[in-house]
Formats: C-alpha cells, sequence, structure tokens
C-alpha cells in the first residue's frame, strides 16, 4: 500500500502586521493559513505524498479562502467539517535580532476548539491511510478536542495505522484546567513516530536534562527515557535544536531510530531568520517524508534539517520550497549564488 | 452646566480588506477601530464636547492601540476597562454600486461581551456629565450586556442625565436566545433623544408603516407612535431615510421635537459611497451635537445629515471630518471646487 | 449521467498596473491568473459542476501558481500538459469612465501557443465528460492550436458530448496569417451552445444587422441567421448587451432557445465598472450553469445575466461570487445593504 | 524657424495621501512631482515640442528625483539652476463626489521663491525659441520671482517671441503684501496668447460679468473686455468650463481668436473624476500645441478640451496620454470599450 | 510630589521612503511624527511618567495629526501653540550596513523655528512640574529659539525644577550664523541631568579626548571635565556607545553619578539595525525614567541602555516599547524566542 | 576628444515579486528596468560620461517607460529602434542567506532578440563615440544578435573605438543551438578592455585554473592566460571577487594593467546583501569610468570595487548612487553612521 497520510488539526488564519511595524503602529494586516498539522500536510502533498486533512470551521468565506489554498496545493480537503461560530486566529508582529516575533492568539471558542467526539467520522476519514498525525496544540484548545484526539488514535490504532504526533508544547493554550501532564502522556503512549523537544519533556513527562552537558547527549538520554518511560511504541523520535556555536545560533537537528542517535550532516548558521513560524512543521514534515518514503535514517534527519531552514526563509506559514531546493541544501548546505 | 457626554459601547477591530479584494483573495487587511459609541464618542470630542468612553477590552496591545486612537481623538479613556480574552472584531469587505459590503463578525466571547453588572463604576462613571448615550448594539451581544445597559440606564435616571439612544437593530448579532421585543423596551422606555429608523420599530415594537406613504408622512406617523405608545419621554426622535429620487438614492433626514417634525435641508444623490459603515453613527453624533449645544430642531437636523453625508466621504469607522467642513456641507451642499 | 465540463484553453498570468496608475508611472503589478475557458472553469467548479480543464505550461513556479489558484476552486487540472518556454502574460491598466482599459499582451510563443494535435489525450481527457466548452480564442493564437481544436471537437463529437462554443473575437490576435474567416465556420458547425456577439459574427461569417433596428430586434435575427446558415446544430444561443438608456449603459442579455427568445429580465445601469474584463466568460459560465442543470430558457439567460453583472464588482479574472449571491442579484437586482 | 517653446516656472513636489484616506489618518504618502509649467512641458514634450524648462531647486536628491522625470519625458532641463534651501512641496488629500480635493503648501522659503532678477540668464536661454510661457503662480510667491517675471517678458519681447500666460489665480499663495492687481496686469499687458478664467479676471483687473448669462455669452463678453482693455496684445484667448446640465458638471471650453469665439465640441460628463489636478495645465498645453502647429481655432480649442478630459483620468500631475489618445477623444468623445 | 516632567521641542513630521527605495526612486512615503523631545515625551508617558510638551505648529491636519498621536500615547499636548506657516519636515532614506541613513532636513521657516520669546507662557507650563528638559535641537533653529530656551531655563531654574538636556550636536543645523559654541554652554551652565556625547562635547566646549583610550577611559575623562568646568550644576552626567568589538559594533552605555562611573551591563552586539533614528531619544528617556523614578544608578544606566536597544527594532520615531519588554532586555539581554 | 561611450544590448523589464514572497505567493510585483548594458549606461550617465545607448522595443508604453528612465538618468537613447512583439522581461524572487535569488527569463522572441545585420546604423551610432562597450548576454540571445555583435565590432574597430565586453556568461540563455565556444572567441578577440570571470573563462575558453591556490594567484594566472592566448588586444582586464574570509564572503576585486596585478583596498564583508543583481554592471561600469577618466589602474579597481558594493545596497537593476558616495567608499570603507 502507498504511503497515505491523515491529520487532524485546527486551520487559523493569522493576521500579520507587514512591514516590520508593531500592532500599535502597524496600518496593515497580511493574511496567512495556518496551522502546525495543515502546514505539515502542504508539505507533504507538495512532495508527492497524498495528505487528508479533517478540520472544523465555520462556513464563511474567510474560512473558506484557508480550505481553497489548502486545496491548491493539493492537500485533500473533502472531510472538512463546517459549522461553529468563528474561526480561528492569530495576531503576529515580525520579530528581529533584538525582540521575539508577538502573538495574540484569537481561537477561544473557534469551530475546530468546539469539535465534539463523534463528529468527525474517523473510519472513512482513516480509510486507505497509512500515517496518522497529529500534534500537541489539539489537547491543549478545549477538553473536548482532546477527547477527539484519543478517539482518533483509537480508531487509528485498530486500522494499524502508524501514528506520528509532534509534541508542539503551547504555554499560552491549555487554558480550560486541566494540566498538560494530565491529558498527554495517555495520548502518546501509543505514537511510533515522534517530533519532541526538551521543553515539552518537561511539562508533559516532568523529564529533565542536565543543561551543562553537549546537545547531543541532552539528545540521546531524553531520547532513551521518552522511549524507555513514556512513549514505548515509538520507533523514531527527532527533535530540532538551535545551537550556539561561535556567538550565533546554529540550526541542526538529531534522530533516534532503532536505538541508534543520528545527527543531523547540516548545521546552519541563522543569523537573519525571515520567519521563525512554522519551522517545527516543516521539520516534522520532513522526517514524515523521509519516514514514508523509505530514506535511510541519516538521509531523513539531514531532510528533515533542510526542511526546517528552508522553512525560516519563506514569509508565512506555507512551507513553499520544493523538492529540489530541499535536496539541494541537503547536498551543498546554503548557496545564494543566483541561477540565470 | 456645561454639557458633557458619556457613552457606554463596545470596541471593535474591524480589519477591512484592502484594495477592493474580497475575503477570498485579498492580499491585506487594513485595521480601523470602530464601534457604534465609540464612533460617536470621537465625533463629538473632536467637536469640543467632553465625551467620555467606557468599555471593555483584552489588556494587549490590539486593543491598547484602538483605545490610543480614542484618547488621540480626545475622548476621555481613563474608565475603560481591561481584561477578558478578546477583542472583539469584525471583518469587512469593500461593497459597491453592485454588491453590499460583506461584514462577518467575530465577536462572540469578547470581553465587552462578557461584561457583568457590577463590573462598570457607573456612579464615578456619570458623575460631572450631562448625557449618557446607548446603542442598541450592546443588549444584542449578551444577556449580561443587556443587564449592565439597565444598570446605566438607572443611575443616569437616578442622576437626571439626558438619555440618548441610538436603536441600532444589528439582525446578526441577538444570539443569546432572546428576541429584541423582550429586551429592547424596557430599556427604551426611559430615553430623551432617540435615533431610530423604521426596521427597528418593526423588530422592537412590532410598529409598522405603509409603504406606499411617502417618506415624511411615514416619519411622521412612526415617531408620533413611538413617543405616544413606547418612548414617552423621548422629546428628540431623529431618523435618516435613503430616498430613492430620479433613480438615485438620495441622503436626509427628519427630526420630531416638540411634537413638530423638521425635514433636512440637505437632500444629497450619493451614486459614489466611500464609505457606507458608520454613517449611522455619525448622524447620531450630529444630533446630540445640535442638541447639546442649543441648535434649533432645524439647524440640529441640518448638522447630524451633514454629518451623515461626510462620512460617507471617509474610509475607517471614524468621523474624520471638522467643524467647518460640516458647516460648509450645511451651508452650501456638495461643492467639490479645490481650495488652493 | 452527471454534468460534467471539459474545457481547454490558455492559462494566462495577468499583470495588471495597481491602483488606477498608467504603464508609465506605475509603481506596481498585482498578478492575477486568467483565460476565459479558466474563468469559466472556475465559476462552473464552484458552482458544484465538475470542471476539467485542459492546457499547456512552463513547468515553473509561475505557472504552478496558477494551476494551484485553479485546483483551489475545485477545477480538475490532473490533465495539463507541462512543457514549453513561456507562460501566456498579458499586462493590463486600469480604464475609468474616461480612457478605456488597455491591454498589452505577451502570449506569442507560449507553451500553449505552441501545442500540437497529438499532444492532448482526448480521449482520456473527454471520458467521463458531458459537455466540452471552447472559445474562439484558442484558433487565433496559432496555426497548431487551431488543428488542436478540430481535433478536441471532433472527438467530442465522436463521443456524443454537447459542445459549447464562446465565439469571442480577439482582434490583437490572428497574427499566424488567416483571417478568422478561414477558420471558425468549421470550427463553429458543430457547435450545440453558443455565446455570440454581432462583431464576431460579422468577422467570422460576414454577417451584419441593421444598426438602426432596436437590440432585441437585432439580437433575434443574428440568432436565426447564425443557425439558419452557419451554426446548424446549435439549439441555445446567447449574447449579452450593453444597451444606452438615458444616457447610461445598461447591461443585459438574450437567449435564443428552440427558435424563441428570451430577454433577460435583469437589465443593470453600470456606471462605475470595477472590473469589465472576465465579464464575457461568467456570461458564459452562467449559461452553461443554467443549461447543464436544467433551468428553463428565462431561467437561464437571467441567471447567466447576473453572473454577468456580478463579475463586473470583482477585481481580478476569476468570477469569485457565490450561488446565493447570484440568485439574490437575480430576485431583486441591484441592492447595496449591508448585511450585518 | 520650428516651434520651440521656452517655460519658466516652479517645480514642486507633491505628497498626495493614498488610498483615500485624509491626512489625519493617511499611512503613506505617493510622490508626484508638480508644478503648472512643468505640467505643460511634459505634455508638449510628449507630443514632440521641444520644450525647455527654467526652475531654481536644490541640489539634493529630493528635486534631482523630479528633474530625472522631466528629462525622462523629453523636457529639456539643462539651465535649471541649482541652489537655495528646500524644494517648493504641496501635500494632498483625495477628494471626492462630497468632498473637495484638500491642498497644503509648504512652498514658502523654496529655491524658486528666493529666485532673484539676474540669476537666470534670459538670453541664453530664449535663444533659439519661438514661444515663451509662464503663469500667474510665479508672480504669486514671492516680490522677486515677479520681477523676474517681468524681466523674462522684457527679454521675450525683446527678441519677439510668442508669450503665452496662463492666468492661473491661486488665492493661497499671494503671502508677500501685494493684491494680485498691483502687479498682473502689468505683467499680463504683453501677453499674445492667454489661458483665462472668470475668478483670475476678476481678483487681476476687477472684471464681471452677470452670472445669470449663458457660459458662451460670459466668455464672449469677457474675452472681448479683457483684449481691449487689458491684455491688448492678445490674439488667442481661451477658458475652460464646468458647466451643469442634467444635474452633472460637463467639461467644455471656449476660444476667442481673430475676434470670433469658438466652442469646444467637446462637452464631457465627468462624474468621477480620478484627479482634477493638473486639468488646466494639459488644457493650456493643448491650446499651445494648436497655435503653435497650426491647428485652425476650431481643432485647437477642440485639442485642449480634450486633454482637459483625459488629464482627469490619470493620477498625479504629469498629463501622461498621447497624441493618439488626444485625437480619438476629440473624434468619437468618450469611448471605454477594451481594445484587445 | 510625583514627579512631572515638562519638554519643549519640535514636533516633525518625517516622510521616510518605504521599501528600501532611495529618494531618487521611491513610490511612497510613510509618515512618522518625531522629536527628538517628543519621542522623550512618549516613552516617559507611556511608562507613566506625565509628560507635558509644548511645541508651536500651524493649524493643519498634517500638524493635527501629530498632536492626536502624542495625545493617544498620553502626552500632555494642552498647551501646544498653533500658529506659524508650515510644519517642520525631515525626508528620509534606510540605511543599511553598506549606505548610512539618508536625510533631508525641510525646517527652515517651520512655525516652531520662528517662535519668539514671550509666546510660551513658561509659568503656566511649568507649574506643577518636577523636571524640565530640552535638548541640543532647539537653539540649533534659530537665534529666537536659543532665547526661548534661555527664557525657560531661567524659569525652570526660578522653580527649582531639575533641568535635564540633551547636548544633541546636529551639524546640518546652526544655519543663522552662530557658531554652536557661542550659544551651548551658557544654556547648558544650569543643567543638572545630562546626555552628553564626545562630538558635541568638541563642538560645544572645545573638549577633545584621547581616541586611543578606551572608551570607559574617554567617558570618564570627558564626564569629569564637563563637570569640572562646564556643566557645573550636573549631578547626572550619560552618554552611550557604539564599541567595536570583534569586527562589530555594540551598543552599550555609561553613567557619572555622584562623581562615580558606572557602565552599563548590557552591550549588544547590533548587526541589524532596523531604525537607528531616535536611539538616542530612548536612551535620554531611560535615563530620565531612571533618574525621576528613584532607581540606582546603576540600574538607572542598564535601563537606559535597553531602551536605546529596543528603539533600534521599532520602525519610526516613536520608541514603541513596554516596560516590561525594557525590563526584560535588562534581565535577559536578546532573547528572540516566540512566547506562543 | 572626450570620451564619450555607445552600448548596445537587451533593455528588459524586471517584474520582482515584492515583500520577500516567493512567485507561488507573491501579491505583487515590482517593475524595474534592467539589462547589463542599459544599468552601466545609466552610471557613467550619472557620472557625467556621454553615454548612448541602443537596443530594440516594441512602441508600447511597458517599454517606452523603460526608455523614458533611461533618458531621465541621462543616457543617450535617440537611435533606440521601435520594433518587434515583446520586450524581454524577467521574474525575480528575493533570495536571502538561505536561498538563492530565482529568475525566470521571458525574452525568447524579444524584440531585441529578433534584431537583424542591417537593422543598426552602426556608422551614425558610432560616430563621436570614443569607447564601445557589449556583453556576452547580446550573442547569448539568438545567432542574430551574435552576428549584430560581429558587425557592431567590425565598425567600431573600423572607427578606432576602444572596444570594452563584459564576458557575462548565462547558462540559460544559449537555447539557439550554439556553445558558447563557437561564438565567443571571435567577438572577444577584438576587446581592449575586459570584465572576465572565471567561470566564463571556462566556458567560453576552456580555460581552468586550480581552485587550491589563493583568488589572487589564480586571478594572475587567468588574466595572463586570457592575454596571451585568447584576447591579445586587452590592456585593462578585471575580475570581481567573493572571498570567504572568517566564515562571510568578502567582495573585493583585481585589476590586470599594463601586465601587473592591481589588488583592491577594498575587501567588503556583505553579510546582508539587499540586492545581488546588477553588482557585476557597477563594476563594469566603475571601472569603464576610471579608464575613460584617466585614474590610476590602482584608482581603477578601488573605484570599480566601490561601485559594485554600493549597488548590492540599491533595490532594481539601476546603479542609484553618487560620486560622491563611490568616493566616501572608497576613501573610508562602509561607514553607517547618520548624517544629519
Amino acid at each position: 500500500m502507498n504511503p497515505a497520510l491523515a491529520t487532524f488539526g485546527e486551520l487559523l488564519l493569522r493576521l500579520h502586521s507587514g512591514g516590520d511595524s508593531r500592532f500599535l503602529h502597524t496600518s496593515g494586516y497580511i493574511p496567512y493559513y495556518a496551522g502546525a498539522e495543515a502546514n505539515l500536510c502542504v508539505l507533504l502533498a507538495r512532495l508527492g505524498i497524498p495528505a487528508q486533512y479533517v478540520t472544523r470551521v465555520p462556513d464563511n468565506d474567510l474560512a473558506l479562502a484557508g480550505i481553497a489554498q489548502l486545496r491548491g496545493h493539493g492537500v485533500g480537503v473533502e472531510k472538512v467539517l463546517y459549522g461553529g461560530r468563528k474561526l480561528g486566529l492569530y495576531f503576529s508582529e515580525t520579530g528581529n535580532h533584538i525582540r521575539p516575533v508577538q502573538v495574540i492568539y484569537d481561537r477561544a471558542g473557534s469551530a475546530f476548539s468546539e469539535l465534539q467526539p463523534g463528529m468527525v467520522d474517523w473510519e472513512s476519514f482513516l480509510k486507505d491511510q497509512t500515517h496518522f498525525h497529529w500534534t500537541g496544540i489539539s489537547p491543549a484548545l478545549s477538553a473536548t478536542v482532546a477527547d477527539v484526539c484519543a478517539e482518533a488514535i483509537d480508531i487509528a490504532r485498530s486500522r494499524d495505522l502508524v501514528i506520528s504526533a509532534d509534541l508542539n508544547y503551547r504555554s499560552r493554550l491549555w487554558q480550560y484546567g486541566k494540566h498538560p501532564n494530565e491529558v498527554m502522556p495517555a495520548l502518546l503512549k501509543h505514537c511510533h513516530i515522534a517530533i519532541a523537544d526538551l521543553d515539552a519533556c518537561n511539562v508533559y513527562f516532568g523529564m529533565t536534562t542536565d543543561p551543562s552537558l553537549p546537545w547531543t547527549r541532552r539528545f540521546e538520554i531524553a531520547a532513551q527515557e521518552l522511549q524507555a518511560r513514556f512513549m514505548p511504541e515509538t520507533h523514531t523520535l527527532a527533535m530540532s535544536f538551535r545551537v550556539p556555536e561561535n556567538d550565533r545560533l546554529h540550526y541542526t537537528a538529531a534522530l533516534m531510530s532503532g536505538g541508534k542517535a543520528y545527527f543531523s550532516r547540516l548545521k546552519i548558521a541563522l543569523p537573519q531568520v525571515k520567519e521563525s513560524i512554522g519551522t517545527g512543521d516543516a521539520f516534522a514534515g520532513g522526517l514524515l517524508y523521509g519516514t514514508m518514503t523509505g530514506l535511510s535514517p541519516q538521509e531523513t534527519i539531514d531532510f528533515a534539517t533542510a526542511c526546517g531552514v528552508l522553512k525560516q526563509s519563506v514569509p508565512g506559514d506555507w512551507p513553499l520550497f520544493s523538492k529540489s531546493e530541499i535536496e539541494a541544501m541537503v547536498a551543498q548546505g546554503i548557496n545564494t549564488r543566483i541561477s540565470r
């Protein structure tokens, strides 16, 4: 059976204050459609992997414009549910080397966050799929969405799908009265592929690693502990890192597969980041691509790292770059020579 | 005591799709701060009448940018409450002579709509004020805001303020399980100055007028019935009209004062409207201005009509025109000659 | 068998000089994807009719961005051919009530204009379709594209598809050494549904009608002559008109069906046209929609006229309006009241 | 000797508030270079008449950008003087059918307004020229510029140039302590070609005409009086008019030549004016073009009127339209059909 | 008495060429309101310190828009004088790591530069204030403004206000025939708080320091000499520095207080500066904030340095950042991690 | 005889996707006129060297707008030929430190590429000129343009002009069936001044240099071999280099003159390049300027390097910087201090 991905998550409209302006004096907002899972679907669909996406949005043109973009990039949106009162939104303000990106969420009460168990026909949605992907953002939105996650995972398991999860901890969500460690461990227990990070490990599982150790060692320790104690079914586990070196942050990543650690051959200095949002989703998408198409672990982590790097050169949330650009990044690292 | 206005209502951020684009293909949203009552305050403050505004907004830069604009135009915002999860929003799409303006509200769950009785310190807010203004939009938002309206009206009455109300019926609001006719009559009973329209009269009070009558006659009948049956304390009651004449709509207005009808001397053809949103608020502001500064009924309705006309030439929701522009419109009607 | 449309034509990138600027001083071009047949597909797909589109574009991101937009609006683009050196372009400059829209074509040598017979697999493309639509623009591009039209029509006839054609005469094309009257009559002979206009009738067939007659009578005469002499298989033939009345142009249309003339109940004054480009394609799309879904001739011509009117309110070439907007236009004509 | 024009006036930078915004809330200004005489030069140079322009600007990039635009349109700028402290500026705000265009001048103390007699080498500048054109704006700027006008006129007379003047009264200038009627009569006495208007006639010469007369008659009376009493050398005298007819203003014009009045065959309704600034300069340029190239009086006034009409369709101050567009306007009036 | 600041200076409109364009080819100017003293007021008002501002501007909408922004940020503008002919302007062109920012002033003859002694009612303006702040820009504009500075300082002294001055030398001003060393020493003699720089010390007082010394030592020498010889009443004196280190400039600062030097704990590499204009004003504002609210000298210089750093991340002249952003910068230095 | 330059090449319209967007999601294209030879002419004309340009463009406003820009910058365009079907275009997408600039050419079939021998009147064009400049882009376009190059070089030689050539290899051109090494050697044989690069040497002449050598040595070897074997008449030969040093690329250059190598005193780190397009043309222009005005070889290569550096700070293709900026760069290297 050819690989085919099913994903589930919230479609957001991002309103980005243009021209480096702050919210306080901006004269315009650029609309970008977004969502961790949608971003990943766009990458996989553009790379030729069938990708189905289920979400819930209100039946208005603000939402339909986003659905049309997904369809345009080749993502399957036939099962999207229409209903509810509002589309999830977030406002963003460009950061720079002095100030961080500012984000104001406006997603409480969104059509997706009011999703209830039973609304999605999971049997139909997961039919003919080989992989199911979800992220830690969904259970952070509401108790009912957390329940829908559990429902999806159950049916995915019953259909023997490979389950992939991006731990994706968002401190500003989780407003419905549960601590993540009450919710996430049960959901992550049945995950085969995981994109993790040290913060989420700490919040979800109480895990810590010694900050004085090198990042490579911290990765190995954390990956082993995650697999040993919390995510026993995980066979593929990756993390990306921003490693300070020579006074600049470098983007790189690591993968644990079959008990063995693989470190990306790419370690890219990123002094001027165009767009830091969506980097993790592109990395996760690259990881899934490698896994689903049979790349070796080393090839997979290199491919995923290149996706994460390239995303940082593209404004907006969609990972708009091509397979040949990813492969060139894997092969040569950064090369800014004009081709003409 | 010099006239001084207190108002109460929701501050909104409008996100307007620029360049005549539809939601489906816009590449940018222009932010305009808005709200029927805020619009009116801006007009009065710019005309030199002290205007205090109370609303509730979240404590983030999206809201603070709007508060700063109000303060910049001279509106008193010292009593604004900070709290809640989101700022009320609406998205708009430019209309034209073929298609109407499209509006998508995103104000459910806003900081203002979750306002509760007791939150506003009305005694302090209404101290030193002579007039209190509210509109039919507030009770349409939630049961608790309707209660806050009642609370405010009670205290305004106890302090002998002149109460002014704009009936402002919005069919897409009123989502909380009450029909307007269960809520509005009690609130409007103690109104001294009213800006009404035939639709609202129908929805709130079940009143109808014969559409085959001339608009002037319909106004007289409706005004008399409103005063006689539903709003017995109203001494000043105005309506604006878009009257078809020679195949074009003309903007004009009428005022009932002391039992006598006054018709605006301005009847302006408006074939190309820049911005229809906010027209009614500017009209209401002009009416209050005339009333508060002792203009005669005829002067008042002419001034108010000129405000309504001028608003249609200004993008965004704020009524950004000057007293001299209003007076020139009253004196000469439309005159597009360049002054240089 | 449910109705399903196959179309064929050139996808263009339009570069529109923004902000009412002329080419001589513009500081930016807005990209709109376009093409008479693509425009029609977008309308039908958005109205729920399966619409397949075949074209030929180079394999670069300028073209892929347009294909993604078509896919996003629901048009089937699986059979698009990739190859050739350049995408067809046109530059446009906004017109106004003083100056006409200016168009500069840059489509010579485009991937589509170099299409050769045999390149499109028509059997596969027309399989499972019920209707085939083409326009007079394609045979105007090159001798080989004219041959491809003939090829397509042959196979469509052999498969018993309903053939629809928009006569669409473009005087600036036809640069390859043939006069339209050497090419078009043979292609139009087997057309069942036609969108015509008096200019094209004159150029293609040498037909004239007396300009002193009323437009309704000119329509009847022309339609009868077209069917009697040149397009014998045509059962449905429509034309749109811009009729001067009271010093203003009014947009309306007529349909000949079963030998009987139907005149649109809509006759809309259009003093301020946002965007005149694409009006005819929207009209043609509305006509096909009515025909394919079994509307009566009167309903069909009203629906088509409403589509033509609404297109004039939307910037760009895609007909971005909804079925409910079309139906409201049919029912009420123009109504610019804000719904809120 | 082939016709060749020398002009003299202030080059201005106009800062135009974009997007229909008012000064109070604009987020950007579009720079347009401008100046009544520069506008006229651009028209003539684009129509193929050699046009030399002298002005004085500071030696900075704000000014040089404007000089480069003039040179780009073919205007001779070799004699421009560099010096002084600031470029003349004006800020503008789009008008519409409700509000007039707003202009804020910032030209006091400009490099041009500080021009002194003796600075321009008139003998060299006027060598090889046949016509000299100036406008009433220059003497309105400062006493020294008024003196420079007189200096230029003297030398033009001594070289037997045809002298043309646009009366161009600007009420907001004339801040240096003289009333126009103390300055203008002496300057206009030696004018051969004049573009006048009834306001300027009143201010400069104290002339009035009976407003109850038809505009054609008022023109005849005013033209005769001007020639008889104030401008005895004038052989060609034109005025443009905005004539109300059927509730709309129509743009038209008249010319007195050889004692005979000619009325433009164009009378164009202008309900939606894109840009009213520069209309008079384009009209004046058309008049000079006709006179300099030997058109008949009727052809000249038609040509000039068409220039005035077309300017109203072009944003900015330069008259960016072509001879073929002017001739089409003369021949057919307004025709908004797309050519494609 | 709670601290309360009075300031005095020119309000400017900056017209900034957008999109990295040069003056020679820009297609738009972004308006930012500005002025060294206004910038400082905005920072203090936003930090909660009452800040009154007096300036003189013409009574037009260009100026009123700037006054409204000041009022919006909480600055007291009740005493602003209206009159004069023009608002001070400056044009700017973005610099980058290759070319410096270009500035073209257009402020000669501005309403403020024509301010005369006696126009400002200093007694009334300085009543209820604790601090008075002025900068070296004002005396550079005209002899009369220099006299107004002296007038203000006299009254501030008579009212026992703390006087603060930013030396702010601008080489392109000082066009009225005086050398700064003829004017500034007398004005600075009575200054309690000073923001200085080595260039200004040289121009105003003829002081030099040995450039081969480390910047810390140069600061100490200069500060001691300034206090000892020229500004005997100064108890708090600060300078900011751009120190080259590892091939990059680092922004840092030093403070002399009570005869002791304090060096900022922040030394921030600034390879990509968004906006260098306004850095010094933000630094000065931070210094005043620390002094007025009782921070220790070390806290004060750290706070001021953080303000200077943050300003470099904000387009435009206003210091639009919050107290919590300043405190985070003091605590952690640069941290560009997204909070979400 | 004063130096005077004649150049020949294709004028292009570049459509640049604004705001860092990719082709896939851009909402606008900025038009920049371009062309290697036109860029060089603009630099020389702005520096005061007479520069004549011949090209062939269609007679439409897209082309005329570009010609007007050239004329505006002082380039002689009197001999430009009008005809043909389309203007050469290229689309570009901003690169960054992660991704290279993307270019999509659309110049096949352009008016220039269809130029035939005999069309340009070279005798007339080269009359009164001292230098003739061409680049390797022209012969890459079509066989007939290569022939026109040969024709031009013959006549330039017969008139004893100094011939200058920029080798400028473009791998995406050369689509007409010839390898560059079949065409370029004969054309370059008679070149006196050359701007070369190691890639072009390899493609045109099969020359290689050992990459393990330092760049200075590679330059010397290549320059000697070029002169000895392929371009015997060349007396001045320059190359620019991007040299990695301390982990960053540095821009610098070298010149061989009279058998001696000169290395630029400028070696500028360029971590953030605004605009890499046009760098080589600015460098070539600087080289010609130095040669034509009698600078010493060292001065020439420093001047040329400064031009190449400054171009990287200017958006678009024209080298919009001044002689004083070049001289400041030569004297001080990079200095980003604001002058005010």
